[in-house]
Protein backbone atom coordinates (compact mmCIF):
# COMPACT_ATOMS: atom_id res chain seq x y z
CA UNK A 1 0.00 0.00 0.00
CA UNK A 2 1.78 3.67 -0.93
CA UNK A 3 1.42 6.89 0.58
CA UNK A 4 -1.36 7.92 -1.57
CA UNK A 5 -3.90 4.99 -0.12
CA UNK A 6 -3.47 6.12 3.56
CA UNK A 7 -3.49 9.98 2.56
CA UNK A 8 -6.96 8.66 1.14
CA UNK A 9 -7.93 7.28 3.90
CA UNK A 10 -6.63 9.93 6.42
CA UNK A 11 -8.64 12.40 4.61
CA UNK A 12 -12.00 10.13 4.84
CA UNK A 13 -11.24 9.38 9.28
CA UNK A 14 -10.60 13.04 9.07
CA UNK A 15 -14.13 14.10 7.47
CA UNK A 16 -15.69 11.89 9.79
CA UNK A 17 -13.96 13.06 13.16
CA UNK A 18 -15.08 16.08 12.27
CA UNK A 19 -18.32 15.62 11.75
CA UNK A 20 -18.64 13.22 15.13
CA UNK A 21 -17.30 15.59 17.02
CA UNK A 22 -20.07 18.89 15.36
CA UNK A 23 -22.85 16.27 15.94
CA UNK A 24 -21.81 15.52 19.36
CA UNK A 25 -21.08 18.96 20.88
CA UNK A 26 -24.04 20.20 19.18
CA UNK A 27 -26.69 17.47 19.79
CA UNK A 28 -25.81 16.01 22.66
CA UNK A 29 -23.63 18.98 24.78
CA UNK A 30 -26.20 21.85 23.58
CA UNK A 31 -24.13 23.51 21.13
CA UNK A 32 -20.60 25.76 20.82
CA UNK A 33 -20.45 29.73 21.25
CA UNK A 34 -17.58 31.81 22.56
CA UNK A 35 -19.77 34.64 24.09
CA UNK A 36 -22.42 32.56 25.53
CA UNK A 37 -23.95 32.92 28.75
CA UNK A 38 -23.07 29.15 29.08
CA UNK A 39 -20.11 28.51 29.96
CA UNK A 40 -20.64 24.94 28.67
CA UNK A 41 -21.17 26.41 25.01
CA UNK A 42 -18.43 28.45 25.58
CA UNK A 43 -15.96 25.21 26.63
CA UNK A 44 -17.82 23.33 23.62
CA UNK A 45 -15.32 25.62 21.12
CA UNK A 46 -12.54 23.99 22.57
CA UNK A 47 -12.47 20.44 21.20
CA UNK A 48 -13.66 21.41 18.12
CA UNK A 49 -11.40 23.91 17.50
CA UNK A 50 -8.77 22.13 19.01
CA UNK A 51 -9.32 19.51 16.61
CA UNK A 52 -9.74 20.87 13.13
CA UNK A 53 -6.73 23.12 13.85
CA UNK A 54 -3.42 21.16 15.12
CA UNK A 55 -5.27 17.94 14.32
CA UNK A 56 -7.30 18.15 11.26
CA UNK A 57 -5.69 20.88 9.39
CA UNK A 58 -1.67 20.23 10.79
CA UNK A 59 -2.95 16.56 9.48
CA UNK A 60 -3.75 17.23 6.12
CA UNK A 61 -0.66 20.19 6.14
CA UNK A 62 2.10 17.13 7.02
CA UNK A 63 -0.13 15.18 4.19
CA UNK A 64 -0.49 17.24 1.40
CA UNK A 65 3.38 17.75 1.44
CA UNK A 66 3.82 14.06 0.39
CA UNK A 67 0.54 13.61 -2.02
CA UNK A 68 -0.05 17.10 -3.83
CA UNK A 69 1.30 17.20 -7.01
CA UNK A 70 2.51 20.52 -7.68
CA UNK A 71 5.88 22.61 -8.24
CA UNK A 72 8.04 22.79 -4.66
CA UNK A 73 6.82 26.46 -4.11
CA UNK A 74 3.23 25.62 -4.50
CA UNK A 75 3.71 22.31 -2.22
CA UNK A 76 5.60 24.89 0.37
CA UNK A 77 2.87 27.05 0.25
CA UNK A 78 -0.01 24.77 0.96
CA UNK A 79 1.84 23.04 3.69
CA UNK A 80 2.57 26.39 5.47
CA UNK A 81 -0.94 27.61 4.54
CA UNK A 82 -2.54 24.73 6.15
CA UNK A 83 -0.38 24.63 9.55
CA UNK A 84 -1.14 28.81 10.20
CA UNK A 85 -4.42 28.21 9.65
CA UNK A 86 -4.22 24.76 12.23
CA UNK A 87 -2.34 27.03 14.46
CA UNK A 88 -5.16 30.39 14.63
CA UNK A 89 -7.98 27.93 14.58
CA UNK A 90 -5.93 26.01 18.07
CA UNK A 91 -5.32 29.49 19.38
CA UNK A 92 -8.41 30.38 19.34
CA UNK A 93 -9.51 26.88 20.74
CA UNK A 94 -6.77 27.11 23.94
CA UNK A 95 -8.74 30.82 24.65
CA UNK A 96 -11.68 29.29 24.89
CA UNK A 97 -10.58 26.47 27.45
CA UNK A 98 -9.46 29.26 29.52
CA UNK A 99 -12.65 31.39 29.25
CA UNK A 100 -14.25 28.75 30.79
CA UNK A 101 -12.34 28.25 33.56
CA UNK A 102 -12.67 32.35 34.04
CA UNK A 103 -16.23 32.04 33.68
CA UNK A 104 -16.42 28.95 36.48
CA UNK A 105 -13.87 30.59 38.67
CA UNK A 106 -11.59 26.99 37.80
CA UNK A 107 -8.00 27.44 37.48
CA UNK A 108 -5.83 26.95 34.68
CA UNK A 109 -3.48 24.28 33.40
CA UNK A 110 -4.14 21.95 36.28
CA UNK A 111 -3.92 18.48 34.56
CA UNK A 112 -1.92 16.57 32.09
CA UNK A 113 -3.98 17.54 29.37
CA UNK A 114 -3.44 20.91 29.66
CA UNK A 115 0.49 20.82 30.24
CA UNK A 116 0.73 18.57 27.37
CA UNK A 117 -1.55 20.82 25.14
CA UNK A 118 -0.19 24.14 25.64
CA UNK A 119 3.55 22.14 25.37
CA UNK A 120 2.21 21.24 22.07
CA UNK A 121 0.68 24.39 20.60
CA UNK A 122 3.57 26.53 21.90
CA UNK A 123 6.35 24.43 20.28
CA UNK A 124 3.79 23.96 17.00
CA UNK A 125 3.99 27.91 16.87
CA UNK A 126 8.01 28.05 17.42
CA UNK A 127 8.35 24.96 14.72
CA UNK A 128 6.06 27.04 12.32
CA UNK A 129 7.99 30.53 12.23
CA UNK A 130 11.14 28.31 12.23
CA UNK A 131 10.37 26.51 8.83
CA UNK A 132 8.68 29.62 7.73
CA UNK A 133 12.11 31.56 8.05
CA UNK A 134 14.13 28.46 6.94
CA UNK A 135 12.60 26.87 4.62
CA UNK A 136 10.08 29.59 2.53
CA UNK A 137 12.05 33.21 2.91
CA UNK A 138 15.16 31.14 2.48
CA UNK A 139 16.45 32.32 5.48
CA UNK A 140 19.31 29.80 6.03
CA UNK A 141 21.80 28.83 3.40
CA UNK A 142 21.27 25.86 1.18
CA UNK A 143 23.30 23.13 3.17
CA UNK A 144 21.79 24.49 6.34
CA UNK A 145 18.70 23.72 5.10
CA UNK A 146 18.98 19.99 3.99
CA UNK A 147 20.65 19.72 7.96
CA UNK A 148 17.82 20.71 8.83
CA UNK A 149 15.02 19.27 7.16
CA UNK A 150 14.92 16.24 8.71
CA UNK A 151 14.66 17.39 12.39
CA UNK A 152 11.98 19.87 11.07
CA UNK A 153 10.37 16.51 9.82
CA UNK A 154 11.00 14.52 12.88
CA UNK A 155 9.80 17.77 15.55
CA UNK A 156 6.35 18.26 12.85
CA UNK A 157 5.41 14.35 13.43
CA UNK A 158 6.36 14.24 16.99
CA UNK A 159 4.04 17.25 17.71
CA UNK A 160 1.54 15.59 15.61
CA UNK A 161 1.20 12.62 17.50
CA UNK A 162 1.52 15.01 21.06
CA UNK A 163 -1.74 16.37 19.48
CA UNK A 164 -3.49 13.54 18.85
CA UNK A 165 -2.41 11.97 22.13
CA UNK A 166 -3.81 15.22 24.29
CA UNK A 167 -6.63 14.84 21.97
CA UNK A 168 -7.52 11.39 23.29
CA UNK A 169 -6.38 12.08 26.94
CA UNK A 170 -8.71 15.20 26.67
CA UNK A 171 -11.58 12.93 25.97
CA UNK A 172 -10.87 10.67 27.91
CA UNK A 173 -11.15 13.58 30.86
CA UNK A 174 -14.72 14.98 29.84
CA UNK A 175 -15.99 11.78 29.38
CA UNK A 176 -14.84 10.32 32.77
CA UNK A 177 -16.75 13.61 33.79
CA UNK A 178 -19.50 12.90 32.44
CA UNK A 179 -19.86 9.95 33.81
CA UNK A 180 -18.91 10.92 37.17
CA UNK A 181 -21.16 13.27 37.40
CA UNK A 182 -23.62 10.72 35.88
CA UNK A 183 -24.42 12.61 32.88
CA UNK A 184 -23.54 9.82 30.75
CA UNK A 185 -23.79 5.85 31.21
CA UNK A 186 -21.56 3.10 31.31
CA UNK A 187 -23.02 2.16 27.06
CA UNK A 188 -25.00 4.92 26.41
CA UNK A 189 -25.02 6.65 22.92
CA UNK A 190 -23.13 9.99 23.71
CA UNK A 191 -20.87 7.37 25.54
CA UNK A 192 -20.19 5.10 22.47
CA UNK A 193 -20.15 8.18 20.78
CA UNK A 194 -17.31 9.21 22.54
CA UNK A 195 -14.81 6.39 22.34
CA UNK A 196 -15.76 5.73 18.75
CA UNK A 197 -14.72 9.73 17.90
CA UNK A 198 -11.78 8.89 20.25
CA UNK A 199 -10.94 5.94 18.02
CA UNK A 200 -11.34 7.76 14.68
CA UNK A 201 -9.09 10.35 15.37
CA UNK A 202 -6.72 7.87 16.35
CA UNK A 203 -6.65 5.61 13.28
CA UNK A 204 -6.92 9.51 11.21
CA UNK A 205 -3.28 10.31 13.18
CA UNK A 206 -2.12 6.48 12.62
CA UNK A 207 -3.27 7.13 8.58
CA UNK A 208 -1.50 10.39 8.30
CA UNK A 209 1.81 8.79 10.00
CA UNK A 210 1.62 6.72 7.37
CA UNK A 211 1.43 8.16 4.82
CA UNK A 212 4.84 10.04 5.77
CA UNK A 213 6.13 6.82 6.37
CA UNK A 214 5.22 4.78 3.16
CA UNK A 215 5.70 8.32 1.24
CA UNK A 216 9.58 9.17 1.75
CA UNK A 217 9.64 11.91 -1.39
CA UNK A 218 6.84 14.84 -2.23
CA UNK A 219 5.97 14.23 -6.13
CA UNK A 220 7.20 17.18 -7.87
CA UNK A 221 6.44 18.59 -11.37
CA UNK A 222 9.40 20.87 -11.34
CA UNK B 1 23.53 12.32 19.78
CA UNK B 2 23.31 8.74 19.28
CA UNK B 3 20.52 5.84 20.08
CA UNK B 4 23.01 4.66 23.29
CA UNK B 5 22.47 8.30 24.81
CA UNK B 6 18.80 7.67 24.36
CA UNK B 7 18.61 4.54 25.44
CA UNK B 8 20.19 5.79 28.29
CA UNK B 9 17.88 8.42 29.12
CA UNK B 10 15.15 6.19 28.41
CA UNK B 11 16.35 4.00 31.44
CA UNK B 12 16.79 6.20 33.74
CA UNK B 13 12.80 7.96 33.07
CA UNK B 14 11.34 4.10 33.26
CA UNK B 15 13.02 3.76 36.55
CA UNK B 16 11.81 7.16 37.92
CA UNK B 17 8.43 6.17 36.66
CA UNK B 18 8.09 2.38 37.95
CA UNK B 19 9.50 4.47 41.64
CA UNK B 20 6.41 7.30 41.53
CA UNK B 21 4.26 4.25 40.23
CA UNK B 22 5.14 2.47 43.11
CA UNK B 23 4.79 5.36 45.64
CA UNK B 24 1.69 6.12 44.58
CA UNK B 25 -0.07 3.45 44.36
CA UNK B 26 1.54 2.10 47.93
CA UNK B 27 1.53 5.75 49.79
CA UNK B 28 -1.74 7.49 48.27
CA UNK B 29 -3.65 4.28 47.09
CA UNK B 30 -3.18 2.21 49.77
CA UNK B 31 -1.29 -0.40 48.46
CA UNK B 32 -1.15 -3.22 46.33
CA UNK B 33 -2.91 -7.11 46.56
CA UNK B 34 -4.26 -8.75 44.27
CA UNK B 35 -6.16 -11.06 46.80
CA UNK B 36 -7.67 -8.32 48.96
CA UNK B 37 -11.20 -8.03 50.24
CA UNK B 38 -10.43 -4.33 49.43
CA UNK B 39 -11.55 -4.18 45.65
CA UNK B 40 -9.27 -0.89 45.14
CA UNK B 41 -6.15 -2.65 46.47
CA UNK B 42 -7.10 -4.95 43.73
CA UNK B 43 -7.25 -1.78 41.17
CA UNK B 44 -4.32 -0.90 42.04
CA UNK B 45 -2.27 -4.31 40.83
CA UNK B 46 -3.45 -3.21 37.30
CA UNK B 47 -1.05 0.28 36.42
CA UNK B 48 1.60 -0.94 38.34
CA UNK B 49 1.76 -4.94 36.14
CA UNK B 50 0.77 -2.59 32.77
CA UNK B 51 3.44 -0.52 33.42
CA UNK B 52 6.04 -2.86 34.30
CA UNK B 53 4.77 -5.35 31.64
CA UNK B 54 4.00 -3.87 28.63
CA UNK B 55 6.18 -0.46 28.68
CA UNK B 56 8.97 -0.73 31.27
CA UNK B 57 9.92 -4.28 29.92
CA UNK B 58 8.71 -3.93 26.71
CA UNK B 59 10.40 -0.64 26.16
CA UNK B 60 13.75 -2.33 27.31
CA UNK B 61 12.62 -5.43 24.74
CA UNK B 62 12.87 -2.95 22.20
CA UNK B 63 15.89 -0.40 23.14
CA UNK B 64 18.20 -4.08 24.27
CA UNK B 65 17.66 -5.34 20.37
CA UNK B 66 19.85 -1.94 19.00
CA UNK B 67 21.98 -1.35 21.59
CA UNK B 68 23.33 -4.74 23.67
CA UNK B 69 26.67 -5.80 22.30
CA UNK B 70 26.46 -9.76 21.83
CA UNK B 71 25.69 -12.31 19.31
CA UNK B 72 22.33 -12.35 17.68
CA UNK B 73 21.08 -15.38 18.60
CA UNK B 74 21.93 -13.64 22.70
CA UNK B 75 20.28 -10.41 21.12
CA UNK B 76 17.16 -12.23 20.50
CA UNK B 77 17.12 -14.31 23.48
CA UNK B 78 17.07 -10.84 25.51
CA UNK B 79 14.35 -9.64 22.84
CA UNK B 80 12.07 -12.28 23.17
CA UNK B 81 12.23 -13.10 27.07
CA UNK B 82 12.01 -9.33 28.11
CA UNK B 83 9.01 -9.03 25.47
CA UNK B 84 7.54 -12.56 26.98
CA UNK B 85 7.89 -11.08 30.71
CA UNK B 86 5.84 -8.11 29.10
CA UNK B 87 3.50 -9.80 28.13
CA UNK B 88 3.02 -12.18 31.15
CA UNK B 89 2.62 -9.14 33.43
CA UNK B 90 0.45 -7.27 31.38
CA UNK B 91 -2.16 -10.34 31.03
CA UNK B 92 -2.37 -10.32 34.97
CA UNK B 93 -2.18 -6.62 34.88
CA UNK B 94 -5.64 -7.07 32.78
CA UNK B 95 -7.00 -9.52 35.10
CA UNK B 96 -6.49 -7.37 38.05
CA UNK B 97 -9.44 -4.71 36.04
CA UNK B 98 -11.85 -7.54 35.39
CA UNK B 99 -11.66 -8.45 38.77
CA UNK B 100 -11.97 -4.98 40.55
CA UNK B 101 -15.10 -4.45 38.12
CA UNK B 102 -16.45 -7.72 39.46
CA UNK B 103 -15.91 -7.10 42.94
CA UNK B 104 -17.84 -3.80 42.38
CA UNK B 105 -20.19 -5.24 39.89
CA UNK B 106 -19.64 -2.97 37.20
CA UNK B 107 -19.73 -3.50 33.86
CA UNK B 108 -15.81 -4.16 31.92
CA UNK B 109 -14.35 -2.86 28.45
CA UNK B 110 -16.97 0.62 28.55
CA UNK B 111 -14.23 3.64 28.14
CA UNK B 112 -11.74 4.13 25.49
CA UNK B 113 -9.02 2.96 27.75
CA UNK B 114 -10.61 -0.23 27.95
CA UNK B 115 -10.45 -0.67 23.92
CA UNK B 116 -7.24 0.23 23.20
CA UNK B 117 -5.75 -1.20 26.40
CA UNK B 118 -7.45 -4.88 24.99
CA UNK B 119 -6.60 -4.38 21.35
CA UNK B 120 -2.96 -3.65 22.22
CA UNK B 121 -2.89 -6.34 24.70
CA UNK B 122 -4.04 -9.21 21.95
CA UNK B 123 -1.93 -7.39 19.04
CA UNK B 124 0.91 -8.20 21.26
CA UNK B 125 0.46 -11.33 21.96
CA UNK B 126 0.28 -12.33 18.49
CA UNK B 127 3.14 -10.28 17.25
CA UNK B 128 5.34 -11.81 19.98
CA UNK B 129 4.23 -15.37 18.90
CA UNK B 130 4.60 -14.28 15.27
CA UNK B 131 7.92 -13.20 15.93
CA UNK B 132 9.01 -16.34 17.68
CA UNK B 133 7.62 -18.53 14.91
CA UNK B 134 8.99 -16.44 11.97
CA UNK B 135 12.39 -15.40 13.83
CA UNK B 136 13.69 -17.60 16.66
CA UNK B 137 12.50 -21.18 15.48
CA UNK B 138 12.85 -19.72 12.16
CA UNK B 139 9.63 -20.64 10.30
CA UNK B 140 10.19 -18.92 7.79
CA UNK B 141 12.90 -18.86 4.76
CA UNK B 142 15.50 -16.18 4.85
CA UNK B 143 13.87 -14.03 1.96
CA UNK B 144 10.31 -13.87 4.30
CA UNK B 145 12.14 -13.01 7.61
CA UNK B 146 13.43 -10.19 5.41
CA UNK B 147 10.56 -8.72 4.01
CA UNK B 148 8.94 -9.42 7.60
CA UNK B 149 11.27 -7.50 9.57
CA UNK B 150 10.26 -4.02 8.12
CA UNK B 151 6.90 -5.09 9.60
CA UNK B 152 7.44 -6.69 12.50
CA UNK B 153 9.66 -3.34 13.39
CA UNK B 154 7.04 -1.06 12.35
CA UNK B 155 4.28 -3.23 14.09
CA UNK B 156 6.57 -2.93 17.33
CA UNK B 157 6.26 0.46 17.49
CA UNK B 158 3.07 1.10 16.84
CA UNK B 159 2.09 -1.22 19.58
CA UNK B 160 4.77 -0.07 21.92
CA UNK B 161 3.18 3.70 21.11
CA UNK B 162 -0.43 2.33 21.53
CA UNK B 163 1.04 1.13 25.34
CA UNK B 164 1.85 4.60 26.11
CA UNK B 165 -1.43 6.59 24.93
CA UNK B 166 -3.43 3.77 26.52
CA UNK B 167 -1.46 4.32 30.21
CA UNK B 168 -1.87 8.11 29.61
CA UNK B 169 -5.37 7.64 29.00
CA UNK B 170 -5.91 5.53 31.84
CA UNK B 171 -3.84 7.68 34.10
CA UNK B 172 -6.42 10.49 33.07
CA UNK B 173 -9.50 8.46 33.78
CA UNK B 174 -8.50 7.91 37.37
CA UNK B 175 -6.80 11.17 37.97
CA UNK B 176 -10.25 12.79 36.69
CA UNK B 177 -12.02 10.07 39.00
CA UNK B 178 -10.62 11.07 41.84
CA UNK B 179 -10.70 14.75 41.00
CA UNK B 180 -14.87 14.44 40.12
CA UNK B 181 -15.15 12.36 43.68
CA UNK B 182 -12.71 15.10 45.26
CA UNK B 183 -10.69 12.73 46.86
CA UNK B 184 -7.84 15.02 44.96
CA UNK B 185 -7.50 18.98 44.24
CA UNK B 186 -6.51 20.32 41.44
CA UNK B 187 -2.71 20.76 42.81
CA UNK B 188 -2.56 18.40 45.71
CA UNK B 189 0.40 16.45 45.96
CA UNK B 190 -1.10 13.15 44.60
CA UNK B 191 -2.44 15.56 41.84
CA UNK B 192 0.72 16.38 40.76
CA UNK B 193 2.22 13.19 41.18
CA UNK B 194 0.09 11.76 38.54
CA UNK B 195 0.67 14.33 36.19
CA UNK B 196 4.87 13.95 36.42
CA UNK B 197 4.33 10.27 36.49
CA UNK B 198 2.51 10.62 33.03
CA UNK B 199 5.32 13.04 31.63
CA UNK B 200 7.67 10.57 32.62
CA UNK B 201 6.28 7.61 31.45
CA UNK B 202 5.52 9.87 28.19
CA UNK B 203 9.14 10.84 27.81
CA UNK B 204 10.11 7.05 28.26
CA UNK B 205 8.06 6.43 25.14
CA UNK B 206 9.55 9.32 23.05
CA UNK B 207 13.22 7.82 24.56
CA UNK B 208 12.96 4.69 23.45
CA UNK B 209 11.10 5.28 20.00
CA UNK B 210 13.88 7.60 19.38
CA UNK B 211 16.64 4.73 20.19
CA UNK B 212 15.68 2.94 17.26
CA UNK B 213 15.48 5.86 15.04
CA UNK B 214 18.96 7.55 15.68
CA UNK B 215 20.06 3.52 15.90
CA UNK B 216 18.95 1.70 12.98
CA UNK B 217 21.32 -1.31 13.41
CA UNK B 218 22.26 -3.68 16.23
CA UNK B 219 25.66 -3.86 17.05
CA UNK B 220 26.52 -6.99 16.61
CA UNK B 221 29.80 -9.33 17.32
CA UNK B 222 29.17 -11.85 15.12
Amino acid sequence: MAGQHFAGIALVLGIAAGILMLLWNIHFRGGLNLDSENALHIFNVHPVLMFLGLIFCGGEAIVAYRVVRATKRAQKAIHMLLHLVGLVLGVVGVYAAFKYHRKLGEPDMYSLHSWLGMGTICLYGLQWIFGFVTFWIQGARTITKERFLPWHVAAGLTLFIMAIGTAEIGLMEKYTFLKSYGVISHFGREALLINFLSLIILLFGICTVYTVIFQPHAPTIL
